[in-house]
């Protein structure tokens, strides 16, 4: 069967709607590249690089304003240190395997270069999970032109899901996982707002995989669907990149992006020890002039981020539902498998508690 | 109809077993004690204290492990500043109404000097949700004598919920709120650990709330029983302690404390700005003697953490179903109504998604 | 002989230029009172309240960004979970001792219910350090009618300093310790900024007592002038509040706060394990209507910080000072002594190492 | 003048007593390696890596407790989100320049591959300065081959200072940095405890060089010995290891670190804009089998961390001096010379301010 989006199965959660893409994407500016590196020789590779631009090419000297989370720390992302102290995100970011972050972090100083970017020093962000199950990841398949492809790649529009870039290796309660996206608008402080959700899903246990409160993961268990593990693991992580269009400052980035937790929670997670469960949210509708002595930023009304944050546990949740249902069985390294979430079994249980058509 | 415990209703969440009292009491040597405060003369007061002991008498010498977390911090807990420095708890602990927080503050204080405690000086821990829609809180109707008589009034065992103590004037899901209590037992480095979670829940809008999954909040809405407002905003907050006795460093009281957002997400909760959502995790496992220059502690190594994990997220959530089930309708300042959760209906409602009997 | 401030003394520390009062209030707007509560019957008390107006009276409409830091947090300062999340402080508040927290932080929100400020609740700031060894802390000297003294009577202009307000029983590197301000002119963004800070200061040892680098509490030792315990402890604490009419938003003023811990050390404090060390930095720069659904308000450039990091240092260094200048030896509780800085004996020591004149 | 250790000169900082080395190898089983990278061609290398292990190679199954603190963040250091989730580390970690920061973090990943390593994945800790004045860091001279060399070639005993490894291209206040070392032995919990700190030092303005409290910095202007800019700007960064065989829990790891801001402000630093000053520390006296389901480690009581405290402080700073009086002058990129500081105009100013010999 044809893989799919949540929607397009006639399935949907939350109660917000989504902008035009259901994707990052919706977040005008934001573009999203992949770079996917999938061979069996020399080594076995089911790996990639995501690439994510919070704006055009005058990111470098026009930052939006940033802010992190971490649900659970067994996990990379560089640069967080700086967005912390900072509040600012002047660069493209990338998403890729965890043995991989290092060489990715450096090709952006180097693309950085290329491009002549005026900088005194970079400090890129890369984030990753894990994908060494599937990939031979201690053969270090990724390259620095990998990450250059993904950013010189990058565009706006409909975001390639499951299997791509970063995600191709990933596993997301016990089904295959990857890539997802989507998004929600919302009116705050009187104008509508985007958030829009890119997450790379590598966590959770089958039992507690839900969609839209189904028990989705106890109706299609170990039985129906193989796991992948004799002895499943709590293991995994998952990266959630948020972007909105609401005139956010640094430190209600980082309130925006600790809701993720709420949509991962939704879904079945909850922080496992050995998830790198970690998140940045940017707003676009702050630019700041790195030039510049003195930038005019707003700040959108403490209880204005309310409905903000119900956009983004719920893209968030729809975001990880469209990597399970976009990706596809994967075989990897040693003949290992990873099952699909098998679409047509998900309609029969959805409609069985009452959901869907 | 008498109000109830959720599984008293034949209903249930969640995949692990309770404790005997599915309480935070089912924690050896933790008690609770409310003193709760209703009258409509001089000022109409729907409030009170909950005292929360970690342990015995002995808790002023030889402290718990702990660590704290806010999902959102439109709120106050007192003594936080410490426990996030030191990560010790060497007290009894109280939640009450917002503006009553200094006073209960200075009573644990009053108390300890009372007690002859061993001290140089003391920094109460003091949580507070807001209960000023029904009660009179800017006529300050707590006293100090109510801290003490929640102190004094402590006791192991079945812990009263719903509309006592800091809970009585609580509105949740814009349902009657208050305290809640419940716990999990699972097994983490090779022994059976309890995690026991108390929740004053007074957070969230009807159309999120969810049981097991199943759209309670929309099953049951503002046309079947009324909401307490007009227009319902999202504020409100919820103060989480989770006690277990597995044995935590501080860094990993804090790590599970963290997890109260999960369960509070899978009732429907994401943390709205009006919001003070503040979790308190204290582990019985270890204890300091404050005398002491060296003390022997353990560790639980960081995988173990995962069924713990999962044990407070899971109480947690179950913690605000209690408090939903066991609140009472109340009448308020100004006539003001807030109607508890129809134990009938509910029933009816998850008997028709396939939950209960 | 007459206290004075250090550079009444002819003495200076530091490279930047203060303002014309060398005060906090050199911060437009800024406005500091004191309660003084000394009497020996009932109990024998040496406290009192200091309130800092960060503005004026608009200011609980109109917020100011804020943001905070701990050194060390064997302290209190609540309030602060609130700011930690929302970046703004539309408040007074207020610094006592550390027993008397509570009926300050209570009698702050009925204060605002005095002079109907439109609020649904208030989570007041309001620190403390621990004057029980000059005072009877345990016998709760401190009343609400304190606190709105201390707040009624607030003025711009010259601070008094010393054995006022909330510093009334302080020590500080075992001499008589208290109130002390000061403040730094410097260019950011182009335009002349100046950081003002307001210290209870109550920490640090004889030993480490420097002056402009010289060894001063070596010079000075307990042989010369007695300390007040036989056997000194590093205990006690500071509180430290930083105001600047530069335009920061909530992120800078966290950093901005982190920068007294540089002025803490050039004077030979070092955060020990009894300190509660607690800045609080606000902006009158930024100024955020609390009824505005969306704000203008600026950034400064990360670049422009250095400036006033340094300014912040400085004026904290210098306030330290102040308070142990202006600070006269106190005989409390028991007939306990401790013997104010010998201002001869600093001068005379300073001119020995080439300062002064 | 040949290069020499500030106490080689006749002076000395701090009142603490050092260990036999003065050095982080006064911890026992820690051990530095310095790969230096120097060359002109085929680009201008001033660079290199210093690798500092924990322990002996049973690091990578028997964890140090860690903690870390971020006095300014505008600079890496990888890892550190999973060491402030965990508070453990299991792993020998690097120093480098600011743009080779990836390519050293993969390296250590595939030295465990090398090794064998029993291990799922690993999330390498490497921190930066930014050496590109002298350096042609965007060339990248670093390879993963250096970082290899550091790690295999560290060992215990006496560790060269000055222009070494990742401090080979460094500039702190001005003269040229590098890497520093010291410690101090104080008695906690009645047991004598070293606490060692190895710094890579490049930060700072000359006016602020403060050495004993002597206004070094004014005193050796830059009429005396040139800057190496015309307008000195504020930036650099510093990174400081902090060692200590003192029983921590991670959570006191973080206290200890934070005490470097304390060492820095004492030589004139307070943490400019664009430095990254990030402080990691490790307790040897607390080792945790990765394996174990539970382990054994004690607690030091809080208010035994204060003489840990002070000799964090004073080994931070006679480390950042020990690199100042090691670091050779240096000539780099298109000719540029950073000065070394002058070891005879040093004692000469210290004498003039009664200090040394």
């Amino acid at each position: 069967m044809a893989r799919a989006r949540l929607r397009d199965l006639g399935l949907r959660t939350g109660l917000l709607p989504p902008g035009p893409l259901n994707a990052i994407t919706d977040v005008t500016g934001v573009r999203v590249g992949h770079a996917t590196v999938v061979h069996d020789a020399p080594s076995v590779a089911r790996t990639g690089v995501t690439a994510i631009w919070p704006a055009g090419s005058d990111i470098w000297t026009r930052a939006v304003t940033a802010g992190f989370h971490v649900l659970n720390g067994d996990g990379e992302m560089t640069g967080t240190i700086w967005i912390e102290e900072q509040g600012l995100l002047a660069m493209p970011l990338c998403i890729t395997n965890t043995h991989s972050v290092g060489v990715v972090r450096d090709a952006i100083i180097a693309y950085a270069v290329r491009e002549r970017v005026p900088m005194r020093w970079l400090l890129p962000v890369v984030g990753e999970t894990y994908d060494g199950w599937l990939s031979e990841a201690h053969r270090f398949p990724v390259t620095a032109a990998h990450a250059v492809a993904a950013l010189d790649g990058a565009t706006g529009g409909a975001v390639p899901e499951g299997c791509v870039g970063g995600g191709t290796g990933m596993i997301c309660h016990e089904f295959k996982g990857g890539i997802g996206t989507a998004s929600r608008v919302v009116t705050a402080a009187g104008a509508a707002c985007t958030v829009g959700v890119l997450v790379q899903a590598n966590y959770g246990v089958r039992d507690l995989l839900r969609v839209d409160g189904v028990p989705v993961g106890l109706e299609i268990g170990r039985d129906v669907v193989p796991s992948h593990r004799e002895v499943p693991t709590l293991g995994g992580s998952i990266i959630a990149v948020l972007a909105t269009d609401a005139p956010l400052l640094p430190i209600q980035c980082k309130r925006l992006a600790r809701r993720a937790t709420v949509g991962i929670a939704w879904v079945g997670g909850f922080g496992s020890n050995s998830s790198g469960d970690i998140f940045l949210a940017f707003s676009t509708g702050n630019r700041v002039q790195t030039t510049a002595n003195l930038s005019p930023v707003q700040m959108i009304a403490p209880d204005e981020m309310t409905p903000l944050f119900q956009a983004a546990a719920e893209a968030t949740e729809e975001a990880i539902l469209n990597a399970l249902t976009a990706a596809e069985t994967t075989v990897g390294r040693e003949g290992r498998v990873v099952h699909a979430l098998p679409l047509d079994r998900l309609q029969e249980t959805m409609r069985r508690y009452g959901r869907g058509r």
